[in-house]
């Protein structure tokens, strides 16, 4: 914490601040310049809240310089960490592709979306059984059915599977159901359900916040490994902006100052980022070449007759030409594609 | 609904567009301009999804038409909907003034606020007691004493009584406790939660996201309203933007978009919009002049000593100044300050 | 200036950052914290530029911490400045209406508009004869012609005049025929044209860009003091956000702002602000309400066939309204409607 | 243009709305659908106001349909522009990477830097002698003998060589000197420059504006267009929102909205978008795997001793590992490194 005076203040109010810091049980530093006076402050555990200090007189602005993340931090744990989802790797030199539908329709629906996402090389199943939306009217779902279908799909192709939770009734079926719990960007400062998922033993997907900074999605990150639960995957999926040529702005500089900050693996989502078809593949290409841990996309057979989010799936065929791609641009970020875990027998 | 084709679109285009619109049971009417040709489309029940379209050979764009939102539409309803908290109304003509404390800490603290906003001419208290805190090492409120606090304060000061729930858990001791449920802009699209809300007889006031648009905060009110609990305030607090003068931008001209297409009454929160003390009795002046059924403002006697977002509480004596002002500005929106009801013997 | 050091940095590289501080001839000043050390830089003129060291090892972040602006400052002149266009002044507890239409149409237009506006009350007369348009196609303005039926109805009605510049020649028709120069919002940091405004006697009215923050306005005037003018008036005028019921986000806060840091007026456009004309009354009363020193506000006798911006445009009854409710809100922030300076004989 | 009609719209107000656009010699087509009539109009040579029909009684809203933009369009011209700097193509699938220092500081120091950009592969030399500051007390660039030096530079090390103009008198020496023109962010709405830049015939390197949507960024080219010079290659360099990680957000997905819409080259510069070195490389990466037509990159052999710009320059060395990622990336968007042009003897 750093206390900055004004120009014109006195030696007295110098002194005041000083003899604040000190009662507060903190150790005030001066710091005389040629114009002002600045007062460094250390001996506080935590955080100390700047209005202790910016309206006593001769004040001019009060800056914090302590990070408030901790366990989250790679000053905390140097090295990457690595998040294992139903024997996929994702972290560290890992990367790994989730795919599949929006919404789990139907049974056939969804088999058929997995049966083309594995056969292009994606290691994850996506599909959605509890869908935010908008509009209180708007197709909310299929539910419990819907997460049944998604790992008995999952079992039969041989992938892990995950999906999202929106509250702490959703969250309980969702780890009954799947290897991984994505909590989505409207509910990335739902403390109540980050501190749930923080207890349990499953991964835990966690997408940016449209108005998060990346700080803000580190602290939520916190949140979840408080309460002790250490696997997190981190995804910036875009963030809102005046741009009206995409749902939202794809922030890829978020991926380098998160890996900068932090040991969590962080994914791109270039289909809710967009919102656009076409616009899928370019991003996802442009998310491993910035150095990602990951992508997450949205692949449907027949987008125009998808329940939701039909803009933004792409075809089959476009993920196996993305998947072709991915092997020329991962060595470049010193990655490779996932390979599952094989388990002692 | 509209579909815009290519300048280029050949005559076989523009009719299989046509043909496709017929065969989802639409009626396509097509409308020939010098340069390119746009299809209308009505029979839609509910809203027509873009996708359907937008992919389809010599299709350009594709322009919804209709709003999304019912219950809270003006349309529906033309005349102002009044809402009653504890005998206080809030909107057509009343204006409601809902101060206190942002955490509840301690009785003392509570009585001694809760008496200086009352004697200031505030009909509503406020007073947090579930926090959501961006760090997880930060207060996070009294939790269900403090919610007794506020609701025996409130008898004894004789002043309705409002306090925030983050989840279902809270959200049972708040309409305990309480007369107004708060639902926080981190919590807008906590659609579980809305719906929860949706089903209680408690009015509730609903905070815009940082991120939402005014249509968002609109659907937002539309699932607490489906749900059949008509007794909804809406409050803008500010969004995120580049701007770093203040913690949010507060966005009066939402005020008259929203009273524009809706009949909902909707308050201001000049505190949490701007972060900072100097700035909050500018803006609540300016939050009554534009129009606003009333203002949020959070009050501390002791600023320095509060436990949360210390540096915007106002003082009692900056609320007592603030409250003398506003007889001169009412009238000029056609208000007045909300008189408590008085009940019949 | 204050440079933090990483939790793992050794004492050699906190020396390492101090031998290179001192090599530039400035003072560090060591600040041990508990579990990191910082340290303070003092003896530069100017700004040190972080690049410096942020790249020295050991180094976690570098923080500013002194003010660019001087001559803006409320640092270096406490009071209020006061600047009289054509006798009116504007500042300090004088509240000045500037109207007029968009653009300069024709004589009759003009002189329409000119009379309303000036029954109504202003004191100011706008009008726009150079026009920095988006598309080339558009009405780009009368040029020199406007200017001079700006200047002549001006007198007829006895306002004074104000016009937007868009480069130097048109600032030389400009200053030729108008009482003030306008730098428009695109121009805010067109530094050519700023450095010539500054070198002029004419009063500059300078709207803040759409994407500037309040330090950059406060630049941009500065480059027009530090060439020898004085006679600033800052406006703000809306923000690009992602919001979308308005055409900017009007940033109300941001006079408060100004104010705190600056003894320059600042008055506030809600004709481009909005872009909406049933807004544009609620938000003038707000920027009146929110202790601006002014407001400007476009007035069309028939908006629907105003060359350009004909959605913002209020009607001359509507401005009449509005400078009716002003003297109910002037006092409330120790302003009075600015009465034309009587000149000696 | 389409005019959408309230639900509760007569027949009266949807034949006065018809009536209105009949007398403005246009084509009204009314849409009668289950809730509502929308009328759509055609007839029109260019862009209709909106408020010529906004206000009308029954209308709820007007939704413009054409675009405005028509030189630029990939509707006018499908294929993709090839502009040729120095004989250095950009564009179709020539892929080129300008680099060089922020500013032109000495002799020495530019040859330094452009034998190092030159012997990486970059093609074409950059470097500022024209500097838009933020302060007026920073270094403003070394003006026309800088530019003598990039030119001398250039030549020895034979490559073309771009500089950015700020006003008339700043563009007079740069054609003079240079091989492109370079038009900041700042200028993006500088309609004189523009204009001015149109009638030369020197090719013309448009960056977008920090607050500039995409249709913004093509509407200022379209200004150098329609005045006669088709030679313009735009740039994305991050727009400004609420993330403070970086200088700017960095817009990839408006590279793949500009390739959709227009036929003009794009590139991309991630040093002015991020403002950090170490988030430089990673990002040129992603704008070479999005597809961008080529990259703008500055760098330094001692950024810590550069007067402008330190904190984004890259290192020689890191310059020449980007370059040599670049050709595993290129194939991957059906591009390949630019080769100078031969000419004939």
């Amino acid at each position: 914490m750093l206390i900055v005076m004004t120009v014109g203040a006195t030696p007295r109010q110098v002194e005041g601040v000083m003899e604040h810091v000190k009662a507060l049980g903190l150790k005030p530093h001066p710091i005389p310049g040629a114009q002002r006076v600045a007062i460094g402050i250390t001996g506080n555990q935590g955080a100390v809240e700047p209005a202790l200090f910016e309206n006593l007189p001769g004040v001019l602005e009060v800056i914090p310089v302590s990070h408030p993340y901790k366990l989250v931090s790679r000053e905390v744990k140097p090295e990457n960490s690595v998040v294992v989802v139903g024997g996929v790797p994702i972290g560290g030199d890992n990367f790994a592709v989730i795919a599949g539908p929006c919404s789990v329709e139907t049974a056939e629906q969804t088999l058929t979306i997995a049966r083309a996402v594995r056969s292009a090389g994606a290691q994850i199943l996506r599909g959605g059984a509890f869908k935010p939306r908008t509009s209180p009217y708007a197709f909310q779902g299929l539910g419990e059915p819907g997460l049944a279908i998604l790992r008995d799909v999952g079992l039969e192709v041989r992938m892990p599977v995950v999906s999202e939770a929106l509250d702490e009734r959703s969250l309980d079926l969702v780890i009954e159901y799947c290897d991984m719990i994505q909590i989505g960007a409207r509910n990335m400062q739902n403390y109540s359900l980050l501190r749930t998922a923080g207890r349990l033993q499953k991964p835990v997907l966690l997408k940016r916040g449209m108005a998060a900074t990346v700080e803000e999605l580190l602290m939520a990150a916190e949140y979840v490994l408080a309460e002790g639960n250490y696997q997190v995957v981190l995804c910036e999926r875009g963030i809102r902006t005046f741009a009206d040529h995409t749902r939202n702005t794809l922030d890829l500089a978020a991926v380098v100052a998160v890996q900068r900050l932090s040991h969590l693996p962080i994914i791109v989502d270039p289909s809710h980022a967009t919102g656009k078809r076409h616009k899928v593949v370019p991003l996802a290409r442009a998310g491993a070449a910035v150095g990602a841990d990951g992508l997450m996309v949205e692949v449907h057979h027949e987008p125009a007759q998808a329940l939701s989010d039909a803009s933004q799936a792409i075809l089959p065929s476009e993920l196996a030409q993305l998947m072709q791609q991915l092997p020329a641009l991962l060595p470049l970020t010193g990655r490779h594609m996932a390979q599952p875990l094989r388990l002692s027998a």
